[in-house]
Parts: structure tokens; sequence; C-alpha cells
């Protein structure tokens, strides 16, 4: 992989100053017409041998391009928020809006590779990790995204030779750190490793760019001209993942019988049965999440159901268990315009509680694969594919020891316009109904099911969906309250 | 996964009886469709529990469709033939060719499966066939394929029943083996383990159909329509691989140097020494080849080259040394109608070696992005595609224990004109020059750029390209012979 960057490449002074001004000026036009158009981000890794001019190129994209809109992030070491999420997490915050230029200096490339040279991780780690950068670039590349991964070479010669030139010149010997000769003394290391782990994410759609970082007029150039050439080329192209539907399709069952109509919907608890269930429930919920060992864990609730299924009702019986400091509840609307213009799963990233946190999702990712897919906001190849982004997030938060549980609050058609009807007329509820919720009963049959198929491919045993008769408020909350005790309990006693 | 499957779907006699006959008729119309247009092959994939209809199913699908065009294969355990090479490779011999259906009982996911259950691979193993998998489904379907996998399914109470019933039955007891028992007993582990595999590959490009499998009617006809309404979607719909390249285009180095650049094709050696060395040089690789540490090896030798380079006078100096049942020379042109029908890397697979075999490639899977490159023969999305997949399947040799070294023989232009002429004045070396040699001549800058990005692309450490300066016809073949004895002496003895 690295024998084209090792023959030396060499761009002379003149040439340079030659080509320089118009790939500058091309630039800055590509630049604002990305701005303009806003419909997708560029994300620039930059990776690579110390001393090949890793440094010298971020800071030469900040100025040859409009830096105001160049989002650049070095990542060091993770922190303790970062170190408590999912490993992808803190790369998930940063990434780029559409319409915007993200420069990671280090990133889930770097966690990665030095985790195996210094043998934090083993092979099989190692390659863990990389096939989970495998599914977040292609999700990120079908939402449009255009990856450049840059690494930046030096043969092992070339890097001593320029970390000592760098150490000796007094303007530049702060340059040079302890680290940087630790990771020389690795150097065959690095490059072995390095290698590996290119080779398998070379993929087409985010393939990596090898230069030679010996001469700084040839890679200023080469960088430039690739970070101009691979703009252009998206710039107007429509994307790539709504072009056509891979899937086949995706048929009702034969017999139109669906998992929702398993349920019996009218089972019932009655009321003081109910109040005493509660009370030790929450007590139980109160003392599994203080327990020593949830420090290792964290809770995702997630609330979906039909309008009016009481979803509200029994979120509040569950947080009236727990410690305020500990749990936040995410009411899930409409996306923001911020939240639009990132990758669609981003909003939920942003709210992965950490070790020892709880959150409550009041409608969640679901809406992908419910709403967007009811009501057309998302074209069908993009939710087709939701289902496998959907149980990979859950496989990165469960791997994390997150404990994530689902619940579908299912009522029948007739109790929903009784409790429709009911909330119309009674005064301080009537900010509960809306012309939507009416709109939305009118396509019972297709969220009917959007329901099934969404069970069918993502409830999973370590992610398990609990569907929930709902009709009795009463026995909906009590299930849903002994479901969260009896997991929380077999998690922490594993 | 399995919620819906577990519901009890039934379909009752007469309700099937109405269906059946348009259903049926239907499935003949478009599978004559897939036959005459040929675009495309279907790949049937039958798993489940053993009781759930499987079997019935196969037959029933047999019976509805032309049987002639279905390519039906039952996978029990590898032969010797089979494991003597990679995991995939028995699965690769048996696709199905553009326009025909291929259904096979137990397939890639069998293996991955059961080598879980009876404890054969760990965790770390499960995965990595898993995603061995996944990026050969992903080739196929890229290829045009369609892939449907049927998972049958039953509770472990209605497995035990349907066993029972199938054992007191006279007519049935022959279907239940004690193999059936023996997988009974792990129903939980094969749910378990199954889930978690079926979760992983459940890809919107290749997704599962999880089907009831009490129901026999339910069963029938739900797979029937699934096939039926799968293949219409997909007919007469171009190929989604070749409707837009994914990547950023590929740019020649700004400095106009390559790695061809950067050698000196004028490297001498003189007769004399040439043929001491050549004979010393034989021997040892005779005797590299007969050690019986090679038993658990096989080589694959690479020849790639500039017209006239000198390939295949380098591979009779070989061939010289080898006992002749132990070696093959595969020389590669054009591809049959045959090999066209299948996915393209389809006839490199079935020449893969044995351990213990050495296969020798006279040009080889690099046609793909060399002259399919430069002539326009696959779309540029294929070919650029094409390195990761070729990455992927030397890997998959490597893995195995092939040892594979690939060979680029350049000339310079004037010595290739040289030889041109020489040929053209030779009687016996007529055949060797065709109107071709000169048209791909007049193209030595597109080819120049297209062997750069090969080596950048897909030379690593572990299956390195060796660019070999061959303007001297004995110093190329010392080099090479050199090459091939120092890396099997080396794998040897790892």
């Amino acid at each position: 992989m690295f024998e084209s960057a090792e023959i030396g490449h060499r761009i002379d002074k003149e040439t340079f100053r030659k080509m320089m001004p118009s790939l500058r000026e091309a630039l800055l036009d590509v630049q604002y017409d990305l701005k303009e158009k806003a419909d997708f981000p560029v994300l620039i890794l930059i990776h690579g041998f110390d001393g090949a001019g890793r440094g010298e190129t971020m800071n030469l994209i900040n100025e040859w391009l409009d830096p105001r809109l160049i989002h650049t992030v070095a990542f060091d070491a993770p922190n303790d928020e970062a170190r408590a999420r999912p490993w992808m997490w803190r790369y998930w915050r940063e990434l780029p809006a559409k319409g915007r230029i993200g420069m990671f200096f280090g990133s889930h490339y770097s966690d990665t590779l030095f985790d195996r040279v210094f043998n934090r991780s083993d092979r099989d780690a190692f390659d863990r990790q990389i096939f989970d950068i495998l599914r977040f670039e292609r999700m990120l590349t079908l939402d449009g995204a255009v990856v450049l991964k840059f690494w930046f070479h030096l043969s092992r010669d070339k890097q001593k030779q320029r970390l000592k030139q760098l150490e000796q010149d007094q303007a530049t010997s702060w340059r040079v750190t302890k680290s940087d000769w630790e990771h020389y003394e690795r150097y065959d290391k690095i490059r072995k490793y390095g290698e590996h782990m290119l080779r398998l994410t070379n993929t087409s759609h985010a393939p990596w760019i090898v230069i030679d970082g010996e001469d700084a007029n040839y890679r200023s150039l080469t960088v430039a001209n690739t970070i101009l050439e691979a703009m252009r080329n998206r710039i107007g192209q429509p994307m790539l993942s709504t072009d056509r539907v891979e899937a086949p399709p995706l048929l009702a069952p034969i017999d139109n019988k669906l998992v929702l109509d398993a349920l019996e919907l009218d089972r019932k608890l009655d009321k003081d049965a109910y109040r005493a269930k509660l009370e030790q429930l929450q007590g139980r919920l109160n003392k599994l999440t203080r327990d020593a060992r949830f420090a290792r864990h964290s809770l995702v609730l997630v609330f979906e159901g039909n309008d009016a299924a009481g979803k509200g009702g029994s979120i509040r019986r569950i947080t009236q268990a727990l410690d305020a400091r500990r749990y936040r509840v995410v009411p899930v609307a409409a996306p923001t315009q911020e939240e639009r213009d990132k990758p669609w799963l981003w909003r939920f990233w942003r709210n992965v509680p950490g070790k020892g946190g709880i959150t409550i999702f009041d409608r969640s990712w679901y809406g992908r694969v419910l709403v967007e897919r009811v009501e057309g906001f998302a074209p069908e190849a993009d939710w087709l594919r939701a289902y496998y982004e959907i149980n990979d997030f859950e496989h990165q938060l469960s791997e994390n020891g997150a404990i994530v549980l689902k619940f579908w609050l299912a009522i029948s058609k007739d109790e929903q316009l009784q409790r429709f009807k009911g909330r119309e007329e009674t005064g301080f509820k009537r900010f509960k109904i809306t012309d939507e919720d009416w709109r939305n009963r009118d396509k019972w049959d297709l969220y009917r099911q959007a329901v099934s198929d969404m069970v069918d491919r993502t409830s999973t045993s370590k992610v398990p969906w609990t569907l929930v008769e709902a009709n009795n408020k009463y026995f909906a909350r009590i299930k849903i309250l002994t479901t969260i005790c009896d997991a929380l309990e077999a998690r922490l006693s594993e």
C-alpha cells in the first residue's frame, strides 16, 4: 500500500508557485458551493507517521479554505465522559453538518491502531474495531458524506531524519515530543498494523489516500487537489442511498396476522392491586439503580406506542422511583434544523447515557421506521436500511454495558377513540390531542404493519422489544415496571 | 427476530387451493422471464429448525417451478477437497448462473452456526465467519444477484411435538434422524447463536425472511409469494453496482511519477552467472515444495506484465523445478460464456489450489483493474470496487495458508518495440505477436497508471507485489525465483 509513497515525490518551488493560486481559488469556489447547496458534509481524516506533515497540512487546509466553515478537531486520549460511553460516541458528536467540512486529527483510526500497537487490544479486538469503523463509514457515505482519509507516509529512515531535523532547528524543536520518539521506536509495528487496518477499510466509497510526506510542496498540492476533485465530483449528484431500493420487497404475512394481533389488549388489573404492586416495584427499581454494580452499566428505555396509549403516564411512574440526578427524559419530536443537517442517528447518539446513567426516550430512533416510513418523510431505501443501522447502534450500546429495553404500548382502535374524545372534553388534557393524532389514526393499518416489521427486525434477545397490552393503564404500567426490574436484576448479576 | 413466527400463522385448505394456481402460474412466468433475460441469478438459502418444513419447501419449489432451471445443492460436512481450501470455496463453486435459481440447503450459515453451537468456534471466530459472509453477500448483490434467506422457525415445544409426530407416523419416521434430536437438545443454543447470526447478517440488500414453520399451507404460500415478488421486483432493473460511482476520483500523482518510474529496467545479469544461479535456485525451489511443512500451505503465483515482458519464459523456469503432479498453470484470457454468467471472481475461485498444491496464473484476476479498466470492459464502479474484492479474496487465501506472490514484469517501451519486431521476424515466434499487442501499446500510459493504482491498492505485506525489472530476461528470472524461494522459506519456518 505504501509503494508509491516511497519512491520520492517532489514538486519544485516554481511549479508550486504556478499551480497554487488557481488551486486555492477553485477550492474556495467549491467550498462556497458546498455551503450554499448544503446537501452533504465532507469529513477529512488525517493520519500517518509523525513528522510526515500532518499538522502542516491541517494548517494549510485552514489557510487555503475558509476556516470558518471547517470544524477541526484534534482527538487525544478519551476523557471520562467518552470513556463512559461506546467508543465511537466521541466521533459521532463531532461530525460536520451538511455544507461543512470536518477535519479530524486522530480519529476512530488512531484509537484502533494505537490500542493494537501498545497491546491494549489483541488481534480479535482490533478486527472488531475495524468492523465497527466499516459500518460507521458505510452509514456516513450512504447518508451522502464525502469521506477522505489521508495517510501521510514516511519510510523508517526518512522519519528518523525528519524528526532529527525538526529537533535541531530551534524554531521547530518544540514540534518533536517524547511520544514522537516512542512512536518511532515502534515504526515497524505501526506500519504493519497500519497496513492491515488500511487494507480492511480501503473501501470504494471511502478509500485511503496514501501520500508521500517528505516534500511539502508535493504533499500540499496533492491534498488540495484531492479535496477539490472529490468535492467537485460529488456536488450536484443526488444521494447514492436514495437512488434505488436494494432490498427485496417487504411483504405483509399472507394470512394478514401480525404480532400485534396476538396480544390480548384488554388484560386487566384492579386499582388496589395496582397500587400495592406499584409501590413495591418502584422501591425495587430505586434499589436496583442505586446498586453498586449499576455503575458498570447504564439504562436506556425506549417508549413507543399508539397515540394516547399511555407513554407519558408510564414514564412518570418510572421517574418517580429514580434519583433526579441520574436520569434524563428525552422527548423526541421532529428534528431541529441542526439535527437534520447531521446523519439521522446523530441526535440519538448525543443522548447516550454514560455509565451509571439512565435515559428514557419518549419516542425514539424508531420514528425512522414508523412515522418516517408511513408518512414518506424518509425514502424507502433509507428506512429499509435503518433496521440494520438501528441494530448496529443498539449493539454498540449493549456492548458498552447499556441495558436497553424497548416498549411498544398497544391499545385497540376503539380504546383510542374513547381516549381521544375524553381528551377533547377535559380542559386540562386538551393540549394532548391535535389534528395530527386524528390523521395518524387514519393510517392505523399502515402503522400496524410498520410496527410488526420493526419488531421482527429489531427485537433481539440482548435488546428485546416488550409488547405491552395497554387498554388498561394499570396493567400496562405494572408490566413495564416488572420488565425493567427483572432485566436489571438479571444483567446486574451476570 | 422470531416474534412474528411464533404467533401461529395458518392458512386453511380452501384458501390455499384458491390462491395456489395463480401463484404457480405467476412463478413460472417470472422464472422464464429470468431465464430469457438472463441478467442476474437468484440464490435461495434454506435454514431454520429441524422439522420446520425445510425439506418440504425445497421439494415444493422444485415442484412449482421448472426444476431444470434450479440448481439445488444440499451441503453436508465439507469433504477433503473443500477442507484443503478456504471455507467459502465450496459455496463459490455452486453459485447459480445468470438466469438461473440456485437453492442451498445448508450453506455458509450452517457451517458458521453449528461450528459455534458445537463449540468448534469461539465468539471471535464466529464473528469473523459472519463478516466473511457479509462481504460475500455484498459482492453477490452488487453483482446483481437476488439473495433470499429463509429461516424456518419453530418454538421449542413445537419442534418437539413435530419431531414426535413425524416419528410416530410410519410414512415419515425416516425423516427424523439422531442428529435432529441432537439439535433439539441444543434448541436454546441454536436459537441464541442463530439470532445473533441473523441479526448481524440481516442487511437491506440480503435480508432474512423468518417464516413460521408450523403450518404447511402458510409456509408454502409465503415462500412462493416472497420468491415471486423479489424476482418481479428485480427484473428489468439495471444493476445497482453500475448505477453510480461511489468513490472519490482516482487522481494521478501531481508530479506524474509512478511506482514503475522508480525501477531501473536495465538491471543486468550475464549468461554464465544466470545459468549457475538458475540451477541452484531450481534445486532450492524443488526441495522447498517437497518439504513436509509445505503440506500445510499452498502456493499461488500471479504473473502480470507488459506484453512481451517474458511471463511465459519465467513461468517455464519455475515449472522446470516442480513435480508435474503438484502444479497447474492457468492461462487467463477473456472469460468463457459460462464464466461470464457467474460473478467475476468465480473463475479464479475455481482454480484455488488445495493444501500442498501450486497454481501459477499467467495473467489473473488483476485483469479486472488492468485490461477491463483500460478498455472499458468493466464499468468504473465495478473495477473500483474490485480492489476491495481482490484484497478480500487474497486475504481468504492467505488465512487458509496459501503463500500468494504477485509479479509485475516491467519492460521499457523501447525494449517492447524490439521484442515485437523480433517476434514478427522469427517464424516460430510469429504466433506470439498480434494486432492486439500493437493496440495495447498505444495505451501504454493508461496501463502505466492502472498498474500503479493496482500496486498501491493491493500490495500488502502478507500478499505483496514484486515489481520485476525485465529488460534483461536473465535478471528478471533470477529475481523471480529468488523471491519465491525466500518467501517459501520464510513462511515454512514461521
